[in-house]
């Protein structure tokens, strides 16, 4: 079995002349899910870490499974203004306009490790800013583990000096 | 060790007046994140289904562990123009205007029973539009599962004739 079989690959989503790679089809499989997450487990087996991050919204499906299997906190990186209490923020650019996400101030202490989970690296601009959000409060990311990198799109460039993973690499078109 | 403990109460968020439930508590303290997914999995035990939904985005932190645990497809409920394939939406009521959700076409067939976990129960306003998105395409939601109910908002009342169950009860204000 392999994870890439279940990634389905839609024509021009969100908009014309964008690829976009689907994990529905993985989560919509208890075996390919089981294997997916199997596989990021061992990926960070030999990684040091303190607590796992997922990005909202599909880094979510990912990373609490992580989180509990390692038994570490899970902290969630959100869009502006969802989290509730105090947050620092990381602002970056986007193909049109910029993002803000956040994390809660306490969500990790001065040299705690984290390891950030998400379903897709792309241009690697989310990754790096949410390494940004946890190199404000003093911690420090030991691993990026994606289900799917788009490899031409070069986000391992964004993230350089840091340890990527990914579990199936595809081209961005 | 109570889940109730980890729940964090915010005052005036999202808006003044507001007491908000916070479950980024629970997801940051490792034994109360395996307390919660293991209290999911024992309530879900004596009930049937053959997928277990999520909504978007705090549903994806507890969705998908259920899914996995009781190897069963994990559907993600998104909110409109998220999901790339072809979708079925409902459009339901918030305060101050409207919103929709959506679910890929093929996410359930004809039959299949549903189970829907999210973080929080309020109004019930969600879960009530997520299980008509499910009976649109023929499914059949068995149970729906909260970490927190808000029982004085009555969202049981919006779910008369679902089995409901939540992990902790707090009031709304």
């Amino acid at each position: 079995m392999k994870i890439e079989d279940y990634i389905i690959s839609v024509p021009n989503f969100p908009k014309p002349g964008i690829l976009f790679r689907d994990v529905t089809g993985v989560l919509g499989n208890p075996d390919a899910l089981k294997l997916t997450l199997e596989s990021l487990y061992k990926i960070l087996d030999n990684v040091e870490f303190d607590a796992v991050a997922g990005l909202e919204a599909r880094g979510f499906l990912f990373g609490v499974s992580v989180a509990d299997h390692f038994h570490k906190p899970f902290v969630p990186v959100r869009k502006k203004g969802k989290l509730p209490r105090e947050t620092v923020g990381v602002s970056y650019d986007l193909e049109y306009g910029t993002a803000c996400i956040e994390i809660h101030k306490d969500a990790v202490k001065p040299g705690e490790r984290v390891v950030l989970v998400d379903d897709l690296l792309a241009t690697g601009g989310t990754a790096r800013a949410a390494i940004q959000l946890f190199e404000k409060l003093g911690g420090k990311v030991t691993c990026c583990a994606f289900v799917i990198e788009l490899f031409d799109l070069k986000g391992r460039d964004a993230l350089l000096g840091y340890r990527v993973e990914s579990l199936t690499k595809f081209p961005g078109h």
